[in-house]
């Protein structure tokens, strides 16, 4: 139950509209070194309220350390993670509480709770809990440098307008974050906002897909099965609300080509060998073959709209038609960016702290 | 390690070409009953050499019970099952021991085991080890048949070669039983046959997409994050070997959308009120919204392919070509369809015993 | 890592002398109703500073609820309680940063933590964390009041006075809340508060044991092996700092018994049947008889004690004589009375949701 | 359920009389020797029907390894042991089905599984589950040894004999080889004999103790509250059949105690500092102190003995007398000693992968 993780394991908490969202990670290593600062930007590049592309709720999503660090070094007990909720307008959902809104988790929330759940917003539901999601990635981020390795994420589609693959790892994080969509192309950026901008005007969302891609990986990495490279990405990621899909490497587009083209060849390398091409994503059996781990994750478009739509009235049984108040991101694609990348390094920890696990045994 | 699930709890074992392969099943209700022969039939939908279209390895699959039944009921001890291996011909793999094969588990599975890895065949990361999958879900199906509860999964792309999407759990199962292909769609068989036959003449092999769709759930299964239905089902479909996408709904269409579309309105219904359009595939915020659980999986072509391809020679360090011997399927796409039938069915089950837990709370 | 149960679990943060402790618990069901005050009562009788046995350190304990509430009822998202620090002295602790106190976990937590671990007090290792069990324990009070289900403890020995042994749960609940010592035994309670007293006056520490006894108990709770009661009993209540050993009904008794004696022959009732003794400590085979759960934990003298001890001074290598200031317990068994209750109570609670599940399956 | 350890885990399945019993153990190191003659040889020591101490039923309790082995090496896949039953005589227990047998799982059982548990003998909940733990650390036995670590026990107490304590587990060990009742005090030993032997002449049973200690420990292994070193181990421990308490260190006898005298004073010594006694029994805090991990378990006396005891006819709700017929043993606590010594050694194994890992961070 909101468990991530086997050697890293973050516990997440929180709602939308109550005290705030945080989390605990148990097994960071006693060392790892703690900058809070560096961990705040990183918060502040998930935050909302940073421009007209994406929702206008102001929250500082100031990042306060609870447990588990002392003289800005991890102990080895579990680190707790708070961030405290300012700008919950929870009189804005008061209304629909009982018309449920179509895309949300409103009814299935409703009866999985028999009527107990949290009205207020997406409850333990929101993408809100996505913060500590990325503060807990942050604090690891120094673990994963130290071992070289790097995971980035970029906005790769924007409903048609899809920008190149990436494959480079440290290159696609520089010019995400200098790009307001965080797009890695720069070509594709521009049609990406005038999409985002369109979806706005008519008072709608719209959907995209976010890649990711990791540095070259050490070989051999994940196991066979449930605890596969993909399987354990795969969780992790459908974990993010709005992602519908998830594929690596060349992922769906398997399914149309021959296994003649779709084989990647190796060829000699220092480390023994390595893949000539990637079609695979950087897994085979379930294990690292050495290439990064790259794929993609289909957004749907926001489910918050300022248009009408049809819902009951669960007090009635009546239809009605409700327009979702609130301040919402009309393609929140782009901010799930930052979110697939703290995933991903959130993955890439986990089986940094198994893969030393078993080299040393 | 693979396991699977958690209140119903699958523990797979066993390699390709050693003794056998099987598993545990935990958490299987006292007084199940237990069909044997119900579980061989299932057995036998998935096992090998039953058509030029698939693989020619002949195995029995003869399922043995090991422990966890009594007067053909579950006593809700662990049930142990076990299937012997019978045509394992180890030695059409011995060449390739230095020269990892494309595409499969070799390279990495060498580095892993510091060369200690089971060379024979795929090992403990064969397909192989789906039989012990579809055995356990044979298993747990007279408690889904209790439940009203169905899942069913069907072949509906080959290549380029689409069916259309089914909605109709009951209707896919009783059309693929009769398919030799396990196509649900009378008119893409035909297209599908030749496509697969195209690739086998060829010596290459083929991609294809297997699509799932559940009865009507319950509503509110599930939990949020990483306990959601599509994260735990993702786990669960990236374990089954040579999938590399999974999608739920929607699913990568869903990026080219906008809310206004994508979203599923509400309209009255005896249980309060259900969605009209099911673009979500059956999950809202985790949980089941009422409606099937729909989606695709993507299946890579086979690597093991009659063709010369590249790799290294881990004696020499030098290039060197090969052809990959054995028995092999030129589509398993085809043979994908019970095991991803099989894994819905064990994610099925295991949400069915927590849903049972919570009701009662 | 620092979790217990598992439908309801308890993960544990904080240190003694950092910003306060705390806990998440989830699986709570969602409508549970919530009081504070209650809670806020049970943690107060764990709390230090309330009389001349126990120790100075003045916490005011203030139970905060960051999340997985909404108008006093529980909502089924994860629960957080937290409890700030306020009299944390670590300037006391200072001078014996590299000089292991002997009995405490300085010496491992310092090899284990390479010398990154929190040295202020017991930093993560302290009897403080079991504050929030108490805590948690509260909030699963109405819970298990609902099923009748009562889990009580009490003083059963101190040095060598020992009181009976107590088989009335709720008897014990009453006379335990009104002594001083958390006695059940009237007759016992002078000669624990002399033997404490005298402890004191020698600047020493005495040990104790701590009983513990449930109401009467469905039968067939539980597993065989690794998660019978006792097994999951004994791993929670080991948690508890110095709890030294555990026993089951007769316990280490049992050794010097026949089995003609130790049998707990049965004899009809309502139910069934019934053991007409209890020797069993209400288990067999990992199961509940249905008789009440009962058995004593031993629990060792503080470590802290204002004499001399000897140790070594890490810097130089060189034996010293230390003297451990702070403000400590003269008996830990007094205060572990409603920690031992707690964690009962949190094994009960597990083990009813548990139940639930399986009987309506 | 049924499954130990985080790292190294195993998962116990099989009944008392039905086709055998087993295990699956995963995270054994590929490359890990396996010695098939020296497994058996150790289950060897479990077995019954060895002499007239102990039960006559005759197993031959032969060893097959089923899965995750190569060249009698483990190839880091699950290995999976199984142990066919032989000689089992379920008729024996036909007649007292439902009669449930005082002090047996029969009563719980039959509750539990709704009248659907395995009526012979004792099903999943049997004794003989402990063949395949003995097994499993047998296994592991050579990772041990490497890391030159050693876990031994030794029969402690009978009724009212008790044994010396032992510290020296490398002596323990060989003198436990060389005793018909695996006594590490060949003074105690007759004594021994004699209590079991005018037990089995009066028709009755006897309990006991079995003590255990390791070799030194390296510092710091463990975590604090519920994955403590004690915490894990008295999980481990009670999961044994029949044991009714578990200690560490001093035990029981430190709530005798002060804390001046129960206080382990630290001296220099090669790795920085060692405890000068060992009351604490290797733990503090959780983790090791780098003293050997010592302490006993209480062993109840056999329940099934051939004289008369009173239970219910649940088909008439009267009572009744019955006599527990079969091959039963006069002291557990003899056949106990090899499987509190396999537990141990299966603990000390998952620690020890964890330590590898924590070490290498």
């Amino acid at each position: 139950m909101n468990t991530l993780g086997s050697r890293l394991r973050v516990h997440l908490f929180g709602e939308s509209h109550g005290a705030g969202v945080g989390c605990i990670v148990e097994g960071v290593p006693p060392g790892t070194r703690i900058d809070t600062a560096a961990m705040q930007t990183r918060l502040d590049q998930r935050r909302p309220g940073t421009s007209h592309l994406v929702s206008a709720r102001n929250e500082p999503d100031r990042l306060v350390i609870q447990s588990g660090t002392y003289n800005e070094r991890a102990t080895g007990a579990p680190v707790t993670l708070w961030i405290a909720n300012n700008d919950a307008r929870s009189q804005d959902y008061k209304s629909i509480h009982h018309r449920p809104r179509p895309g949300h988790a409103d009814w299935p929330a409703h009866q999985w709770a028999k009527g107990f759940e949290d009205p207020r917003g997406g409850g333990p539901y929101s993408g809100r809990l996505t913060a500590p999601l990325v503060a807990a990635a942050a604090l690891v981020a120094p673990m994963l440098e130290e071992a070289n390795l790097l995971a980035a994420a970029y906005l790769q589609q924007v409903g048609d307008v899809e920008a190149r693959i990436e494959s480079d790892a440290a290159a696609v994080q520089a010019r995400v974050a200098a790009s307001p969509v965080h797009a890695a192309d720069p070509d594709a950026e521009a049609a990406f906002v005038s999409a985002i901008e369109a979806a706005r005007t008519e008072r709608d969302s719209i959907g995209g897909c976010v890649g990711f891609v990791t540095s070259p990986m050490p070989v051999g990495w994940g196991d066979p099965f449930f605890d596969g490279i993909e399987s354990q990405w795969a969780r992790a990621l459908f974990a993010i609300p709005a992602v519908k899909g998830v594929e690596f490497g060349a992922g769906f587009a398997a399914a149309t080509m021959l296994g003649s083209a779709h084989n990647d060849a190796y060829r000699p390398s220092p480390g023994g060998l390595e893949p000539v091409t990637n079609h695979a994503g950087g897994a085979l059996g379930g294990r690292t073959s050495g290439a990064p781990i790259w794929g993609r994750v289909a957004i749907k478009p926001a489910s918050s709209i300022a248009q009408s739509q049809m819902t009951v009235d669960l007090d009635t049984g009546k239809s009605v038609a409700i327009e979702t108040k609130g301040r919402h991101d009309p393609c929140i694609a782009v901010r799930a960016v930052p979110v697939v990348r703290a995933v991903a390094e959130l993955c890439l920890a986990d089986m940094l702290l198994l893969a030393r696990h078993e080299r040393s045994s």
